[in-house]
C-alpha cells in the first residue's frame, strides 16, 4: 500500500438513537469530510440499533441502517467501533461485553453501567485488548475525564468538587434567585424540560452519585462503585436553608465530592453551602462545572454544558476519533489504573463541617447549653452569630472539621434541647480553606 | 519475558533546571513509585542540562546528573525521553531536532519555539516518528491542549477567548480594584514577583501572542505562527478605560482571541472590555482561563494556574507519562493536523466591535456630527449614552460588528472633529452575543 493510499473506512455501530444518538449520527454524516481528515480514515455508520423499529427516526438517516437487534449489530464482522448511548444496565452491559469479545472498540456514555459494573466492563476491555472510552458519561460535553486521566497522570489529585447534575443545579439556582420552595421549583423545571416526569434519578442524587464514583475512581486510581457513594438529594433543601446560606454569603449546591486523605477516600453527594466567591458558586442554570485540587497543578475548574444531546454528542465524537486513531495505529488508549486500591471511608468517618441554624429562646444560658452539645461530641465551633428577635433569637453556628458522625450526633442532641425551638437549617459546608 | 516482568526503565533527559525543571526533577524522584505504577515502567532521570554547572542546584539531586552539554545529553543512547524546559528559540530548537532524529520522545513547555518554528518542530516529530507533547506551553498547569486536540476532535471550534498571561491579568485586575494607573501597578507587580524586571514579553502581549498562535493552530487545524497574530499589549490601557468599562458593567482583560469565520481565521491579542457577567470576567489575580465555543459542545471554560514552577511541572509530568506509555506500547500520540489550511485574516478585515468614550461639547448638533463619523465608515451604532456635565458632556458609544479597519478609521475621524474635546477611551468589546 502506498503511503498516500487512504486507510479502509472504520465502521461504527450506533446503539441507541435518542437525543444523543441522533446527534452522533447527524454529526458523523454532516462532518464526514472533517472527521476523515482528522482520523485518517472514513468513519461509516454501519447500523443503528433502536428498541422499536416503528418509531419515526431522524430525517436524513437511511431506514436500512436501523435494526432492533443490538447484539447482532454490535458483533457484526464489518463493525469496528461500537457506540453505546442506550443507557441503563441491561441490555447495554451484555451487548458491550459481547462487542469487546468480538474485538470492537467501545465508546459509551453510560454512567450507570460504569458506576455499577465498572470493574467488569474495564475487565472486558483489558481481557479482549480493546479500547473503552467514556468521556460523555460524566458532565456531558465538558472534557473532564481525559484531563483527569491523562493530563493529571503525573500529579496527585486531592479533591474533586463537582456540580455534575444540571437538573438539580437549575432547581437550586431558581430557589436561590426566586426565593421559591423545592416543590414549586421542581414543577417549573419539569414544565421547562429541565426535569423529567419522574425526577428521582436527579433530585435524589443517583445520577450525581454514579458520576462521583467514576470521577473518584479516575482521580484516585482506586475502584469505586455507586454503592460506595454516600448519597443525599435535594428534596429536603428548604427555602430556609437557602436564605440562611444567603445571609452568610453562601449558596447551596448539590456537590459530588471526592476527597483523598491519609486514611482513604471519601466519595459523596449531598447539598452543601459554598462561599459565593468560590468559582463553583457562579455556575448557574443547568450548567455543570468540576473543580479539581491537585498537589502540583493547584486549583483547576472545568465548566460547560453537562447534558443535552448535542454537547454529549461532542464528547462521544471526540472518543470515536480517539479510538479510530488508535485502531489505525494498532494501539490502545491508557487502561484504567486502580493500583492505589485505597479504602473508601464510611460517611460517619468522613471529616466535614456543618452549618447549623437554630431558633432559640432569647435568655441567659442558651448559648451555653447549645455550645455544650457541640463540646460533648468533641466538635469545635468556628463561627457563631446570634440575632435577637423579641423573646426568640436565631443562632447560626459553623463548625470546624469533625467526623460526620459526631456532627450528626450533635444535631440530634440539639433537637432535643429545651432551649432550641426549631432547627431551621442543617447543612454541610464545603469549598473553604480550613482555618490554620 | 513473562507478562508480570516489569518493563525496563525509561530514561529522561531534563534540559533546564529553573523553576519548572527543578520541580519536574523533584516530582520524578518523590513520586517515583506512583509514576511507575501509572506508566508500567520506572521513570529514571538520566541527566540534567544546565547553562552553568557552577550554579547551586536543588537539594536532593545527585550532582553527577548535571551537565552543561544539552546536545550530548539529549542524544545519548540511554535516553528515551527529552524534556525541554529551557525556553527561547536556540539552543532549544537545535537540541530538540537532534533528539528527535536520535529517536527520543520530546516533551516541551516552549511556547516561543512552537509559535515561531512550529512547522519545523512538528515536521521533525513526523519525520522521525517520535512523540511531541507540549501541554505546558499554554496556560501552565491547566489541561487545555489535550482537551482541544483530542476531546474536541469530533467537534468544530468556533472561537477561543483566553486569559493566558497571568502578569497582565494581575495588573489589569489591580487597576480595576485599586483604581490605579498602569505604571504604578506594574511596579507593584514587579515588587510582588508577578512581573519580571523587563516586563516586555508580558505587557506588550508577546507571551500571549505565542500562546494564541498555538491555540489557533490546534483549534482550527491550520498552521498559525506568532507572526500571524495581531498583537497589542496593555501599556496603553488607562485608568479612564477601566473606569469607562466599569460604568457600563464591563471589565478590561487582555485576551487571546482565535475566531473562525467563513472567510478564514482571526488570531489576535489585545485588551478588550467584556461584560462582568462573562465567565472570564471573574478570573482574578494571576489566574488563567480559556473560554472555548464549539459547535456541538457549546461554551466551555478551563480555569487554573497559568504559570509557576509547580503547576507547569504538573502539565510536563502528564505529558511525560503519556509519551512513556506510548513508548511502552510502541505507539504515538495524535499528530498535529493542519489539513484545514484556513487563511489568517489581516486585523483590518477582522470583524470587531468598539467601545468609544468621548468628551464632547454639550450643544445641539454634537451627537449628529459624531454619529455621522460612524455612518461615513458604514459602522452601525448599537448603544449610545450621553451624560451632561456643565458645558461638556460624556458620550459613550458601542458599535455593532464592523471591519476593524472601518472602526479605527472612524476613531481617527472622531479625533479631528471640532466638537470632540477628548477621546477618553477606545477599546474593543468581546464576549457578548451579537444582537439578532
Amino acid at each position: 500500500m502506498s503511503p498516500k493510499e487512504p486507510a479502509k473506512p472504520l465502521r461504527i455501530a450506533l446503539l441507541g438513537c435518542g437525543s444523543v444518538g441522533s446527534e452522533v449520527a447527524r454529526i458523523l454524516l454532516e462532518q464526514s469530510s472533517d472527521l476523515t481528515k482528522r482520523v485518517g480514515a472514513r468513519l461509516e455508520l454501519a447500523g443503528i440499533a433502536v428498541r422499536r423499529l416503528s418509531h419515526q427516526r431522524s430525517a436524513g438517516l437511511d431506514p436500512a441502517l436501523f435494526t432492533a437487534d443490538a447484539l447482532s449489530l454490535a458483533t457484526r464482522p464489518d463493525v469496528d467501533i461500537v457506540v453505546e448511548v442506550i443507557g441503563g444496565i441491561e441490555p447495554a452491559r451484555s451487548v458491550i461485553l459481547a462487542a469487546m469479545k468480538a474485538g470492537k472498540s467501545v465508546v459509551t456514555a453510560n454512567k450507570a453501567l460504569l458506576a455499577e459494573n465498572g470493574a467488569e466492563i474495564h475487565g472486558g476491555s483489558a481481557e479482549y485488548g480493546v479500547d473503552l472510552y467514556y468521556e460523555a458519561a460524566v458532565a456531558g460535553g465538558i472534557p473532564l475525564l481525559r484531563p483527569l486521566r491523562e493530563s493529571l497522570a503525573g500529579d496527585r489529585v486531592r479533591r474533586v468538587l463537582g456540580i455534575v447534575n444540571g437538573t438539580t443545579n437549575f432547581i437550586l439556582d431558581r430557589m436561590d434567585t426566586a426565593a421559591a420552595d423545592f416543590t414549586e421549583t421542581l414543577e417549573e423545571a419539569q414544565a421547562l424540560g429541565y426535569a423529567e416526569a419522574d425526577p428521582t434519578a436527579d433530585v435524589e442524587g443517583f445520577d450525581a452519585a454514579a458520576k462521583a464514583a467514576i470521577l473518584a475512581g479516575l482521580a484516585f486510581h482506586t475502584e469505586v462503585t455507586a454503592a460506595d457513594v454516600h448519597r443525599e438529594g435535594i428534596t429536603e433543601v428548604t427555602a430556609a436553608d437557602i436564605a440562611s446560606a444567603r445571609s452568610l454569603g453562601r449558596v447551596v449546591k448539590l456537590l459530588a465530592i471526592c476527597e483523598r486523605s491519609d486514611r482513604g477516600v471519601s466519595v459523596r453527594v449531598h447539598p452543601a453551602m459554598i462561599p459565593r466567591t468560590h468559582p463553583l458558586a457562579s455556575v448557574g442554570g443547568a450548567y455543570n462545572a468540576v473543580f479539581v485540587e491537585a498537589e502540583s497543578a493547584g486549583s483547576l475548574m472545568f465548566y460547560g454544558a453537562g447534558a443535552g444531546g448535542t454537547p454529549t454528542a461532542s464528547a462521544v465524537l471526540g472518543d470515536i476519533v480517539a479510538v479510530a486513531r488508535n485502531r489505525l495505529a494498532g494501539s490502545l488508549g491508557p487502561a484504567l489504573s486502580t493500583y492505589a486500591g485505597l479504602p473508601v471511608l464510611p460517611m460517619g468517618d468522613t471529616l466535614t463541617r456543618y452549618h447549623v441554624s437554630l431558633d432559640v429562646a432569647d435568655r441567659p444560658g442558651v448559648l451555653a447549653s447549645v455550645a455544650d452539645a457541640f463540646a460533648r461530641h468533641g466538635v469545635s465551633i468556628r463561627a457563631v452569630r446570634q440575632e435577637g428577635r423579641g423573646d426568640e433569637a436565631q443562632l447560626v453556628l459553623v463548625t470546624h472539621e469533625a467526623r460526620d458522625a459526631a456532627l450528626s450526633a450533635t444535631v440530634r442532641d440539639l433537637v432535643s434541647l429545651a432551649v432550641v425551638r426549631a432547627v431551621v437549617s442543617v447543612m454541610r459546608v464545603e469549598g473553604e480553606e480550613a482555618p490554620s
